[in-house]
C-alpha cells in the first residue's frame, strides 16, 4: 500500500490518502494538547505509543465482536483504517466522576455512577466543542435520531467491553471519548482512537493517574505512565 | 382563605402556606434578577405586572386543556395556587435562536429552528443551573424516564398553545423557561410563572424585546414594556 496526499492534520494525528479508495493511512504525532489546544506540547514518543495502545485496543474490541475503523500497523506510529464520513460528535462515556463531570455537579471525583452516563459534544474548535443534548444533535444535523439510539448502543457496548479489559489489567475505566464514523456502505463503526489521551484510567490498587491527566494537571512525566499502559496491555 | 407562615423566598416570588393543606399564597416581588443573581435591583411595579401576566397566560392555557398550579389572583401582586413537589428542573423550549443557545452555536439571534428544541437545566443555585443532558436528569434523580417524557411532551404542547397565544397579540415567542411539579394525588403540571421574565418575546413587526432582556441587556425601562405586553394580553 502506498501513502498519498494529507487529507487532515488534528490535534494528535495526521491522516492520508492512499493507493486504496477506501483505506487511510493515520500517523500519529508526539503532540500533546489540552484545554482545547491552549496547552501544547511535543512529547517524544507519544505517538509511537498512542498508535499501539489504539491497535492492542481495537484488537481486543474486535475479538469482542465490536468493529472500528481499525486494520493493521503499519509502522510504530502508523496504522491504516477504514475511511469513513466522521460525526461531528465527541461521545463520552462516565463510569466514574471526574474532569468536567464532577466540576459541573459540585461532585468529587472517584464516585461510581449508577450507571454508565453518556454525553454528546459538538466537534468544532471554535466553539470550544460544546456539550449538547439530544436535540442539540437534530438541530445541527450531526447526526439522525436512529444513528444517534445506533451509536448509543455501540457506546454502551464498548463500554462493558473496556471496563472488562482494564479490569484484567488492574485499571479502573473513570471515563473515555470516542468517536463514530459511517462507512461507504452505510455502516456505522467505532473510528478515531482509544488511548490514555481519551480515556481517564486509574490504577485499581493506587487509584494513580494512568492517563492524559499527567499532563492536563502536570502531574509528572507521560511517557512512563503511557509505557506501563502498553505493557499492561501487551502481557494481557 | 388565610395566609400562613413564609414557605419559600425566590427570586422573583415569595411563597406562603395557607389555611389549606394544599394551596400555597404567591407573592410576586418587585426584584429583576439577570446572570444568576449577579445582577440585582427593585423595579417598583414589575411584582404587579408578572402576577397579572402569569395569572392571564395560565387561564389561557386552562380554556385550552393544559393543567398548571394555577388557582386564582389574591390581589394585585398575589395569586393561590396547588401545593406540588416541584421538579429540580428549568425547561427551556427554543424556537427561534437567542441568548446562550445562539452564542453557544455561534448563531445568529433570530433564526428559526426547525423544530421547538429542548433543554433542560438543573435547578441549583450553588452550581449556577447548569445545562445538563437526560442521563444527567437520571444520574442526578431529578425525576424519572417517565417523568422526563410526560414534562417534554406537556412542553411541547405548552409551546404550541403559546406561540398561538402570543402570535394574536402581535408577539413571537423566541423561547421561554418552565418548571413543572407533582401534585398530591401525583399528577404533573405546569407551575411557576410565564412572563416576561420567563420568555423571550419579540414584536412580530418590529423585533423589539418584549421581555427581561431589557434588564439583561440595559435596553430602557422595564416597566413600559411588561405593560405592554399585559394590554395586549388583556385586549384577546
Amino acid at each position: 500500500m502506498e501513502r498519498k496526499e494529507l487529507l487532515y492534520t488534528g490535534k494528535a494525528k495526521k491522516m492520508y490518502a492512499t493507493d486504496q479508495e477506501n483505506v487511510l493511512w493515520a500517523e500519529y504525532l508526539n503532540q500533546a494538547t489540552a484545554l482545547n489546544g491552549v496547552k501544547k506540547d511535543t512529547i517524544e514518543g507519544k505517538g509511537r505509543l498512542n498508535n499501539q495502545i489504539t491497535g492492542r485496543i481495537f484488537e481486543y474490541l474486535a475479538e469482542k465482536g465490536i468493529a472500528s475503523h481499525y486494520i493493521q500497523e503499519l509502522s510504530e506510529t502508523e496504522q491504516s483504517v477504514k475511511r469513513v464520513n466522521m460525526f461531528p460528535l465527541e461521545v463520552v462515556v462516565r463510569n466514574v466522576s471526574a474532569g468536567s463531570f464532577a466540576k459541573r455537579f459540585g461532585m468529587e471525583e472517584g464516585i461510581d455512577l449508577p450507571f454508565p452516563v453518556l454525553e454528546f459534544y459538538y466537534k468544532d474548535d471554535a466553539l470550544n466543542d460544546p456539550f449538547i443534548n439530544d436535540a442539540h444533535v437534530q438541530v445541527l444535523g450531526a447526526a439522525t435520531d436512529e444513528e444517534v439510539a445506533e451509536i448509543k448502543k455501540q457506546a454502551l457496548k464498548i463500554n462493558a467491553a473496556l471496563i472488562e479489559m482494564f479490569k484484567a489489567i488492574g485499571i479502573r475505566l473513570i471515563d473515555f471519548k470516542i468517536e463514530f464514523g459511517k462507512t461507504a456502505e452505510g455502516e456505522i463503526i467505532l473510528a478515531d482512537e482509544i488511548s490514555p489521551d481519551t480515556c481517564r484510567l486509574w490504577d485499581i490498587e493506587t487509584n494513580e493517574h494512568l492517563d492524559k491527566d499527567i499532563y492536563r494537571r502536570d502531574l509528572g512525566d507521560l511517557i512512563p505512565v503511557y509505557v506501563e499502559v502498553l505493557d499492561r496491555l501487551n502481557k494481557m
